[in-house]
């Protein structure tokens, strides 16, 4: 089945719009955890490894009924070399147990035979003796447009043979994304220019549902930007980042979706998986989690239901 | 000491301006040694895991004399989850132990925290309780520039506390780089408004002999883009990609020179590790790879010599 087809079905199934974002930050993890795992392991990245597994187990129970997918941001994995990989392999194992889909946020691009081993590696199957399929290998994959089609195509073509889908960087939610992001050519924005190319090459990988697996990167923090590419990308489902800790709130985010009431996905990294930080949740990490979760899809869903964008 | 002098003082030491990429791709590796590593570990991830290792060990043997810097393209490592990661950490490691400096080829890319994971990961120390580093941990990383400042800022950073570099991607080699890279904006195109950052990011790292921690990746294929980059960009090094198996010449690389002989490193994989499936270069897979470099070291030098850019 389409990515795109699998993502509204889990969508439906639980009644949610949210993305819980995994960046499991080591000083930030409960200590009873990483306590536990330094008795045993001593300071190693051994008992980095433990620390990152038990939380994120920890976290994808606490939302498994409340979100339809989850995000870990690679960067917090790999920076631990293959120790932090194989925290990522398990979290993505124990997630898909869970009945979760996963969006491996990696931001990749390369071109060529390049570009397709990391198609290969994060969604497809690698090239060995056994075509055994890894652990790592994730539903879904963030990726970066600079490249062009080059570095776009051989992920599209893996995204087809695998029922996945890829996440296109088109405007970001950070302060500098206008330094390229905004630059006007030919009288359009560059992010216009890749909304463009999201949506030609979406157009082969379209789904029954008419969601394409080629979606778009928009952050929360721009809402006339989202309206604007809504527009461009209809049948792109948006991955919207930058909810809650960066300044989006659930009206911000409302311009993002179509008005059959889907389209985004919008996630929260730091506001969920550690807002047992938070005096307003409980002190119980996974407790404050269901708490934050709950909450933030109750705002989304009243949101979309005030603006007549109903989704069931 | 900075990088950019680190890297200046392995190309005199070497008399080369050669990167050689270590692109181990299973297929292509001697069947000498994927076979004994199939009959010990069986067609597991680690047997690839060994397959690559020996294979890269082989052809840093045989090229350390003749190259400053190797660069391990990390999708070709990552696709085969931890076990790749961990042929990548020691193949570094090996790397640092023959002399030669490394660029790790990643494309990373993220905005603040996320961004500086990366960093810490990749060029830094990663935050955990015994602050030791990494066998993974290189001397460069390439990086892609659409997110803006946001997401450059904490690896020049990195750069400095660590006397480490970056590669900024400005100018690729493949065709559709146009697609983006190309779009003129305000009367100057992509490329050149990235160069003209690259340039700014790069003036608190510059190092005793002139050139900046930031350098630039600008293709082979495209000579005249080159000479112009080289204009607006001129103290960086510039990483060049595309000679040989991509159609560049020595011919063509020249413009990414400056005019004293240095400020370019011109790389090749395919064309030097696996020259021994070419007909021309030996059957044993060192020797050909030690002809392979050398020849293209001449004809870089002598390429140089003949527009007058004397290194030595």
């Amino acid at each position: 089945m389409n990515f795109a087809d699998r993502l509204m079905e889990k969508v439906d199934e639980k009644r949610s719009h949210v993305c819980v974002g995994l960046d499991p930050r080591l000083d930030q993890i409960p200590t009873e955890i990483t306590d536990k795992a330094v008795a045993e392991y001593g300071t190693t990245l051994e008992a980095v490894y433990h620390s990152i597994l038990e939380f994120n187990q920890g976290i994808i129970d606490a939302v498994a009924d409340y979100a339809p997918i989850v995000k870990p941001q690679m960067a917090f994995y790999e920076q631990y070399g293959h120790w932090g990989v194989k925290a990522f392999e398990k979290t993505v194992a124990y997630a898909k147990e869970s009945g979760l889909l996963i969006i491996n946020d990696a931001k990749r691009n390369d071109i060529g035979s390049t570009a397709q081993a990391y198609a290969d590696g994060h969604l497809g199957s690698p090239k060995f003796w056994d075509e055994q399929k890894l652990e790592s290998n994730s539903d879904s994959l963030t990726v970066t447009p600079y490249l062009g089609s080059d570095g776009i195509n051989p992920f599209v073509e893996t995204c087809s043979d695998y029922d996945k889908g890829i996440f296109v960087l088109v405007k970001t939610s950070n302060p500098s994304s206008h330094e390229l992001q905004d630059l006007e050519s030919e009288g359009v924005k560059i992010y216009e220019k890749i909304a463009q190319l999201v949506s030609k090459w979406g157009e082969e990988v379209i789904g029954k549902r008419g969601y394409s697996a080629v979606g778009a990167v928009v952050g929360a923090t721009y809402p006339e930007e989202a309206a604007k590419l809504r527009e461009i990308m209809k049948n792109s489902y948006f991955l919207v980042p930058g909810y809650g800790a960066q300044g989006g709130t659930a009206a911000d985010v409302i311009p993002a979706f179509n008005g059959d009431g889907y389209g985004a996905i919008i996630n929260s990294s730091r506001g969920i998986i550690f807002a047992y930080q938070q005096d307003r949740y409980s002190d119980d990490y996974q407790e404050a989690a269901r708490e934050a979760i709950i909450e933030m899809r109750e705002a989304i869903n009243q949101a979309l239901a005030k603006a007549g964008k109903i989704s069931w």
